[in-house]
């Protein structure tokens, strides 16, 4: 069960609007790797989770902060959207661009200013669950498979892929308000990529899980002649040089050895009959006593 | 450029026709996780890849080694959805289930059988590039960001998912030439993890990147008060007990510490006007003048 | 079944050509509350619909009607996208934007005016189905459930949300020719509004349905403890001082009392094991024994 | 800014499970009208909101309590997909369905079951962000205007929708534990309808908006022949016996009026010509003179 | 503009109700291939349409016949949903699957009957605008391009895979109130493939285009070495045997040749750097300096 | 299997960036008829493919041929985003659009540029699998369906909707680099578009398959009144005067007719009751004693 408290967790008020900068930022909103999926991506591995109770709580920590993330960049981007001050008192000849448009004829030079149609016409100046090109945020985006080594390793991913996502926004806005909360998401995607880091090494200190992963199939089962063996499938050999290619795997279970030319090891791709009452193209012709038989019990 | 041998890089014959068994393993093949997932995402990655020649060729290697997995997978729904040579044999009264359906009245018996209808109505005996609930496959599943660590972390994920989800379907049929594929798979995706890992280290040995990601961005841009601290955002502290709470990071930049009851740093969530015209609703009704106003150029 | 008359329902001529309002225009033809979401939407309710005559005749009318009005806004953006006679005449230089682009060198002016660039590379000068960001339409926007209260309720919302992005978009445009039909598309949006407040009020003195919806299930099989109370979820009790948090509910069956502290009533939410051959991380890492008992029958 | 409880908001444990119904229950999970849709959709209507404090805080609090039931529901879920304490002392033979099919070779006769293939293959026995079909959450459900009249209309909506498929649900187990937490949520779903109604009428009498919505755009620029008027678009006049076709307008504004055959009112549907540039289908062919003409520049 | 008659194009009952054929039937409905695709892309199509009337008039009678299919598809699926009258009088005991699960205990029975769950949750016994798998419809699903060879190519297609899928549906099964309506469904997909065919060849033969497609485009820029070319991309020259690798070309334009080892034209596969502010993973590891630089202006 | 050659087929070097071509380009690559939907659609069919070798190898190898499409594309795109050398050389004043905005303070000057938000934000100056409004590739663009006339008709439409498209975008660049590429592309189009035709040339003259496509289906199961019967659906005739109105079908099999007002031939829409206790609207008000009756078991 939830519940809330009426201030941010940290300051999210730019210095003033911008709405071309508004439709950018929604991309770590409700973008691929944005904070909607780490919120319902952990929100789901906590609520699926059947570890000891130091991994859940710790999940749906991390879970409930991130509600706390959306909720920043919805204010921000809903301020970018927003007169400021200084234009609110010069009254609407210097209006944001959302009042440019509005109160003048030069419609086109401010929407080919890059600014999101929907931050007009769909949210008339709020926030949007999409990402920076207007897609609506889709489950697609998460995991949650059963496996906390399978979904730590995407945690860190998120945390990955997302800090990468706000330092590019960082370069790409030059308002202290909107730098001094994307500097404080950075700190925290620093700190969750420690977190999934060291949670990884726990499972495996444990005895829960290691690589590879799921460690509790037998690797007895799988195909032992080509578990550790890196196959080129290329013209030339630049993919030997790396560590890849050649010594002891990291799981500390084989030793690495690189082929050069993989034989095709299955047979030639060809595939049988399928029901001829399917409509297929099928092998030869039919006959015409063969079509007519197809239908006969039903004629 | 790319070329093909007629052969399969492995074996993919089931012994017997089996439709519901081919509805669940087009998820490792359309889902989410699935080969299409790997073998589209890989090949983005190496395409866009800037980084020295050994890692674009290693990163191509196993993308072009994918399109073979897909074509493993496919062909072998495919003849998963064929009648059997002994069945045909045995007539009509033992063909298998689409063959049922085509020859007999008792189509409940079938389609309840949880075969997926597109694999009759649409393909009509052919894989699809779906997952096993007949989701169309969608470039949201993969990612090609630039950064080599933050998309080796995903592809390290990828393959713990596909590993995971193989692994499963391991348990859910019997018919051996299967197992035989999942096996062959179980172990190219173990090679993989290994892999992906292995191009970590050599990533972070080489001095490209390490954590946090991406670590060309300077971490005294990002805030230092919150990077190593864990924020618990629950009743109770299970969360405390682990790894990820307490000691030196696992980037070795800093001491994690614990927030029992971190407070809000920022102000109330509170939003300032938008332009009446956008029609939403302000923080007090607008008077008649004021609404007179809005449109007094036009009317 | 349906027939068509040539001419359009309104006029939907603009006076020249704008391409940067007809991506803006996409939004109220194939946006989520776009013409498309209610002539499907409408269509749908009326042919599933098993209520007296009059109502489903009532919607077939407005759903028949909306096809007309897809047939003008796709007619309108088409026009938005050609050169105007005036312009014809003056010559290449003043070609409408496409025009510029395709006649000369300065592609950048006219592309980052903030044209669709489908309307160029997809359609050609003609309008798409879909919305001012270029999400294809999808029927996740509409329902049919059988219950025409439940759906009359949504028809208010789309006609609310429609004419809303209507009034938007007059606000963004000055072509007279595009504010004569967006006037019309008004109106229209006022009379179904009241259209369907009278529908659902003819279903409520018929008998059919009232608040809550669906009335025909017995309130007593719901938790008659919780369903008249304002639970408060948030420090402080702003919310406490509206209509909702106290008094007689609207449906006249009960009396609305307000908690500020409502406690969690559930016991710890903690989940039972998943079989071990799902590989899922369990309460406890599995002994070598077991691990081996999991797989005994299939070694 | 966000914090949790362990304790769940009610109870939420089936006696014993049923993957079956597990399937089923994803509807009002992450279905177009599940818990995830009014979770996520209340709170950016929230973050968005600039009306006074009572109503932002009253949306939070929902949207708060909201979060808590896809707890529950997501919870509930997951342990239908376990095996139930009796079963576990009972044995392997009398294992939950998963169990089944891991225990034994009759795969069919469980998969056929109709339990969702993710329920095994993706998520390992948790719940999924997704709907009975194995559609993906999207966020092409859910809407945030900045007008709450327009959007509280969307909230009445999605309860009575949501309500609606709990009912069935209801009667589509036998559970008690799960008919008890459905009792749960039907009550709140009573109270929610009701809620949103006492907000449209707090709206109205505050004077912040009425019917038509948005009520701030001057009905004198709507076209006023056309905003009371019924037109018929069936052969037939059943659809004139409704209240939607006489009588003062549910506005008050107007008087209503039924035009059994409304004429179409605009020109014959016919468009000018593109750029020819485009390749697009002319009114008549080119010329070769013109095709040449049309490249001279660049061949 | 349109208009509706009360009666259906065709008879569209079913014998008897048939929840799970409801499910398959759905396919033809709201599939890739199903009539709403065909209803909605021939209204675009037609609606974009700037040749001479008679091809528009042509689209748009095909446009509006099909909504008249979507109509009986919808009505036969709410009718395969339904109590048969037989049924009825029966009673309870014997009512179709919906009946039974709602009146009985045995859930389980009917539910994995693979009926769509939707049908009973979502819809409530009426048909859905989606798939056989339960996929929404999607926009993305049609085209209309302003080229109209391309498009009638396109619409070939499309009568082509539905009379396929209808064919599939026919043997699907044994009512003869449902096999009555697909026999018609198929006669009119014979009809309009022969139809559209006509209209490619009025197209040719009137001048407006040939191939390639578009025919406007002049063939001398295009890279003429390469036309009329087959590239084998295989080992073994099995695709040398075909009409398409030897002989005059179809469009009488060039003479096909085959060339067994395509040589690669193109450098090796290889990028240049793109700005380091955008952290993705440089040819060489940056310097200390080099990175203090990127951001000196900014510290 | 696959393996590839590290050169690409083609050259594919723009002479300088443009991020906002860049953009444009996505659609060829990633769009509805893009690269991946014929290299992903043809691998398909091919693995899918069960007719004579020759159909299969050739399927193939264009198949394959297209990877190598993707690839200069995705080459092309990313290097559009890239610095050219000279730009290089005269510093960062001159830097690319990516570089100004990195570099500068006027961000809005370039954004608007219509630059794709991915390319800087997510992909971090690579190409993405999506198209050019940033909707991400589905699956839902291609099909497979066992029965070749069907699929070599999409294939026809899919080489035809691509040149044109590419013919487009040859018309919106002026960079000879670029144009290089894509006069290239339209001559594989060219051969690609024969080829399909050929193909459905072989197909037909060796007995597999002819209009009405399936032909395998006997002609005599569907309605015979209406398989070569054109039905006007508007008022006038204006569709009368094309061949497809009058003379022989183009299949051979029948004589066309024309009906100018078809008659609706199925009885009123209507229908039947659904089980109550799905609490949809029937077709009268159910009493208190129904209702009570509804519940009695369960209360």
């Amino acid at each position: 069960m939830f519940f809330r408290v009426k201030e941010t967790a940290f300051h999210c008020t730019p210095e003033k609007p911008d709405p071309v900068f508004a439709r950018q930022l929604q991309e770590v909103l409700g973008g691929q790797w944005g904070e909607i999926s780490v919120m319902l991506g952990y929100l789901m591995q906590g609520w699926n989770c059947r570890a000891p109770g130091k991994y859940k709580d710790m999940i749906m920590d991390i879970g409930t902060e991130e509600i706390g993330h959306v909720e920043m960049l919805a204010t921000c981007i809903a301020r970018l959207l927003e007169k400021s001050p200084v234009e609110t008192q010069e009254g609407a000849a210097k209006d944001g661009l959302v009042g440019a448009v509005l109160g003048g004829a030069k419609i086109q030079d401010v929407i080919l200013a890059g600014m999101n149609p929907h931050h007009a016409i769909v949210s008339g100046g709020g926030a949007t669950a999409s990402d920076a090109n207007g897609n609506h945020w889709s489950a697609k985006y998460i995991v949650s498979s059963g496996n906390l080594l399978a979904d730590f390793r995407f945690n860190v991913t998120a945390e990955s892929q997302g800090r990468l996502q706000v330092a590019r926004l960082y370069n790409l806005t030059d308002d202290p308000g909107v730098k001094k909360m994307l500097s404080y998401l950075l700190a925290r995607d620093t700190m969750h990529q420690n977190q999934w880091l060291a949670a990884i090494r726990e499972l495996e200190e444990e005895g829960f899980e290691e690589t590879p992963c799921p460690s509790n199939f037998p690797q007895e089962l799988e195909n032992q002649e080509f578990n550790y063996v890196f196959l080129n499938h290329s013209e030339g050999t630049e993919s030997a040089a790396g560590r890849w290619a050649t010594g002891p795997s990291m799981d500390g279970k084989g030793e690495i050895t690189y082929i050069d030319k993989p034989p095709a090891l299955g047979p030639q791709q060809e595939l049988g009959q399928v029901d001829p009452r399917l409509f297929g193209t099928p092998k030869a012709p039919l006959s015409a006593g063969e079509r007519q038989l197809m239908f006969t019990k039903e004629s």
